[in-house]
């Protein structure tokens, strides 16, 4: 049984291409005692990993050249000698772009598939819920009445983010690139509002149209020009927990514009950056509201699935070519 | 007896120059029931008043255009029509740049000559003093052995940040513009180190090699480049109260450059605007904490004291030319 593998082959300036990654087939090694064989049925792209490719400081270690990357994976124990996991056990742990992973035991969690749909697990019950859960939560502290914008809103962060302000009472309004998007938040997640930033003719006045009371929480995924209009129209004491700054992963000059030191002082504003690896502490709390809110049908959530493990490298991409409603997941086999 | 006032002629676009002020001689009307007439001691010159003399949204409203300029005052009661004041009696209000001002008796706070120098209710145990407490102790959350940095750290606030930082025990560095003042803080106040911005042949490598573990909190009283400087040293977790940003306060153009976001999502870094304002509910707190420490010698302040009520607006002036060591007051009348 041959393994295939992706692996970072350079570092990319700007867009990745063809040039970054490699697919290779390599052998599956045998089994020591304590590791199990996991098949990948889902392998998550999340944009953070943009930030892995490139050789810079960061919150956790850049990719190594030449080495498979890794990434959330939701996988069947193929194989196992341990006594924790039995053949055709759900597994979700960091595994990574490959067909076949071996990891030991207690690197990967058990997910039960009656309880949710195995997918969730790397989407709405998982990083990407959690991400949004504690940001809002702890960072935002919405209160009701609030208003709250988020932007990358129809991503499987933003969605989420959106729907749990309305469920603590906020205005709830929705940054998000095509008409599709837009109508999907507004009719199927319940935001009060949302604004197609690509075909607006004034983001500015829009907002301003839109947020007549103003911001008092600005979720950020997106960064750049977007996030430099919406401070414009932050309320004092506004909370601005930044989450991502998707629109400039792939920049290949600096990321510059208005300062925001004076707009922060004349308003009392905080912002605070963030990942989810900062409430590790807490994420059983997190993933049992979200999972409730969930099973009362509270919260909702979409996945762009593609198919094929060679297609991993084009669905990270897409991304940043806006292409995904939620959760963004490629299917490289079937759950047996 | 006639009043000298200074009053807001033209809001200043960049530096303010002799268009911008107007001293008028004006009567004195005679008091109401429960009044006061104060004359001027100590008038105080802060950074904060240039921005009320742009006609932009804020914390506070703008000057109006053609009135007296409002800002903190020490003076005397001259005359009293309040039960609660004798002549005599020293007080301390936001009367502005006059000679003479007629307050009711509720808008003044008697102050105590014996307790302490009447001019350090205006610095180290008025606003400035109380701006350092809150913004270094609230929001920057200080803890032993940490790294402090403050910019602007001769003026009236930074001086003070960095002795409180010292008193937690933390390592600080101050960032200031002449050799004076880099002596001033390592000798008189005790800083770890300091760097003079102005004749650093690299600001970013001083940085490094005076904060070899890097930045834990960074107390910004001056915005622009050199705060972006010290942003790329921020550690993880890091805190940064925004306090002032008087490098950008004279400018023509946008204050632009680079974006914050990669960088606090990167290092979960918190940037929190704030005026001394928000802590109105606290001050109490806060002076007793600065009079206690002033009182054991572990709060040293300095003052720059320019005399003439006619210099007041070239006072103001000075301290955007990096002109003053501690708390910047005009003298304008002789205590009795």
């Amino acid at each position: 049984m041959q393994n295939k593998q992706i692996l970072l082959a350079s570092r990319p300036v700007g867009m990745p291409d063809e040039r970054t990654f490699e697919i290779r087939e390599a052998a599956i090694p045998d089994l020591s005692d304590g590791e199990v064989l996991i098949r990948a049925v889902y392998v998550s792209v999340d944009p953070y990993m943009r930030g892995r490719m490139t050789d810079a400081e960061s919150y956790i270690e850049p990719f190594p050249l030449n080495e498979v990357i890794t990434g959330g994976v939701v996988g069947q124990i193929e194989r196992s000698a341990s006594p924790d996991f039995n053949e055709g056990d759900f597994v979700i742990g960091t595994l990574g772009w490959q067909e076949y992973s071996i990891a030991k035991a207690k690197e990967v969690r058990k997910i039960d598939p009656a309880a949710a749909p195995i997918s969730t697990h790397l989407g709405i019950l998982g990083m990407p819920g959690l991400t949004a859960y504690f940001g809002l939560l702890d960072i935002g502290k919405p209160r009701e009445g609030e208003t709250v914008v988020v932007s990358g809103a129809a991503g499987a962060v933003g969605s989420t983010v959106g729907q749990i302000a309305k469920i603590k009472g906020c205005r709830t309004i929705g940054i998000a690139g095509s008409d599709e998007k837009i109508r999907y938040l507004v009719e199927d997640l319940g935001f009060d509002d949302a604004i197609n930033y690509k075909t607006t003719p004034d983001l500015r006045a829009e907002l301003k149209e839109k947020c007549p009371d103003g911001v008092d929480i600005y979720f950020d995924n997106v960064g750049g020009e977007i996030s430099d209009k919406v401070h414009a129209r932050l309320n004092r004491l506004a909370r601005v927990p930044v989450c991502g700054a998707i629109s400039t992963y792939n920049l290949k000059e600096r990321d510059i514009g208005p300062r925001v030191q004076t707009l922060l002082i004349k308003k009392s504003i905080l912002m605070q950056g963030f990942t989810v690896g900062d409430y590790a502490k807490r994420f059983k709390e997190g993933a049992a509201d979200l999972g409730k809110w969930l099973g009362e049908g509270r919260l909702k959530y979409e996945e762009t699935v593609r198919e094929g493990f060679e297609n991993i490298p084009d669905a990270f991409l897409d991304l940043f070519r806006g292409k995904n409603t939620g959760k963004l997941l490629v299917k490289v086999s079937d759950p047996k």
